[in-house]
């Protein structure tokens, strides 16, 4: 059985590939090692579901779908670009099961290549020339840099609150998830509801998304989600399952939590006895009812939406992203 | 006696101090580390020279200077942006005699508020709502970030030709000092030629600025430049001294330019060995002779534009930026 990103891939197949086209004509240099890098992060794949989105909520409004293909190649750029950046930022080696490209090519030229990636998805939107949709994505761009720098001031920092994390992941997430969607209906020249509706509908979905993958650094599957499990953990970082395992911590457990999150290095020990306070204060299960609620939300934001077979993916699109193991 | 740059500032003192409160104005966030890092920017200053050019272009053909102070202050952080990842490629710690931000902020942080900037300069431009100038910015944008591709790639690498060197030196540098002076035409709704005459002038203005800079690299003052001196030479950059010394050396010196520039490692006597290499073949005065073509064809470029102070003051400061000392 396919999942819901597939099948709307399949169903916009044609859309797809026309997208795929531009993103290996744009990323295009006559810089060698662009090419190079570039090239090993297109063969690193990836699901597109950012690019899928914007297709989605374009043909939903019956926008013009040429338009649709360049903005999505766009937010594939400014997505990687983030990716890269992020990869250098938290030292990270591994990535979808595939080593990162910082890991293979530097953090130099990855910041470098980075950049490149995300000039370029400008130059894009001035090609595509609408300036509802320039502002849609450079404040979209604006606000996950802003994201990306509270969660470094974060981590490590056990005084972060639920508060904080909510602002973290809706800017380094769900605002790309709300931009690509919100594209959708702007191209088709829909009315200010519609926009709104589907850039609702992506923060929700982009939030729920978000708090799982967050989940899944605890749970998942190692090999089915294709990077270590305890990423975050080692990394510090405050996300919902600590939040919640913390809430209810008794003072062994506080001070556990206080060594390690400030604690640079933490041993397997540390990360198994995490996941057990985790179980024991049933802080995933906790995470899980949080993510449910924004997708409960999504789910409402596009009931606007005109119906058919598209909106009926996009809904099965949440439940997949709370169900997923990966 | 004050210099060209002082000058054009004080002529333009109330332009400039709009453009300073829009840099304030726009720098800030609700991040408290994005604001800390943004001030020690401010407050390390540096010459504005981009926002100035902007300003100045802008005047000397009766634009609209409100939108001058904007977009002067939007190049102003694609410049700042662009120093700051700049300063994490390099492994820089010093520039203009003050430690860099990545030296008191960390990398990490310095990535990501370069991030910020340069999404926040889109997000300016948007505001000034002009395409062209939406399309001159991101075409250098994306020119500045495959030039600094390329120089990595150049790095460390004997084989780097001076067309190499050319190529990198006008994305590096010169393609934002065209943008920057491109701009004001554009925005004074001055004809075409106009446009291509002033972005030829910064274009060529910016490519002697580099040269010289280069120069300095091996022969300025070291307390006046504000950086090291032989920071290119230790980071094995291939540059115009080095490109000329090389053209003329003999087997046993090739030996050694061979040695140094692929080694990770230079200790000062191969610094030293290399400037005397550079005065045996005049290798500096050489470089000067390539910055002075430019600063030629530069004050040609800008023969046609309205006659005036400001037309004598850019062109006083094609002299100056062949002249300085730091």
């Amino acid at each position: 059985m396919k999942n819901p990103v597939e099948e709307i891939s399949l169903l916009l197949q044609t859309d797809m590939d026309a997208v795929n086209t531009i993103i290996l004509q744009r990323m295009d240099s006559h810089v060698p090692l662009v090419n190079q890098l570039a090239g090993y992060l297109i063969a690193a794949g990836g699901k597109r579901i950012r690019p899928l989105l914007t297709l989605a909520s374009t043909a939903i409004h019956n926008g013009d779908m040429s338009r649709a293909h360049l903005l999505a190649a766009c937010v594939e750029f400014i997505h990687t670009a983030t990716l890269l950046h992020d990869d250098v930022v938290d030292e990270s080696d591994e990535r979808r099961g595939q080593a990162t490209a910082n890991e293979v090519f530097g953090n130099q030229a990855s910041v470098l290549v980075g950049d490149f990636l995300f000039s370029r998805s400008f130059q894009m939107m001035v090609d595509d020339g609408n300036l509802d949709i320039l502002r849609i994505l450079s404040d979209a761009s604006a606000i996950i840099a802003q994201g990306e720098v509270l969660q470094l001031s974060s981590a490590n920092n056990i005084e972060t609150s639920m508060d904080d994390y909510m602002a973290i992941i809706k800017a380094k997430t769900a605002a790309l998830f709300a931009a690509a969607c919100e594209v959708g209906p702007v191209i088709a020249g829909g009315h200010t509801g519609q926009a709104e509706a589907m850039a609702e509908y992506g923060l929700n979905l982009g939030i729920a998304f978000q708090i799982v993958d967050d989940v899944l650094d605890y749970s998942a599957n190692q090999k089915k989600l294709g990077k270590t499990v305890g990423d975050d953990f080692r990394e510090g970082k405050i996300t919902a399952p600590v939040l919640y395992a913390l809430e209810k911590a008794d003072a062994e457990e506080q001070e556990f939590w206080t060594r390690v999150i400030n604690a640079n290095q933490k041993n397997d020990d540390d990360l198994d006895h995490a996941i057990a306070l985790m179980r024991k204060h049933k802080a995933l299960e906790q995470s899980m009812g949080l993510a449910q609620d924004y997708a409960d939300k999504a789910l409402e934001s596009i009931s606007i939406a005109p119906d058919g077979e598209l909106k009926d993916l996009l809904k099965a699109l949440i439940k997949f992203t709370i169900n997923r193991e990966y």
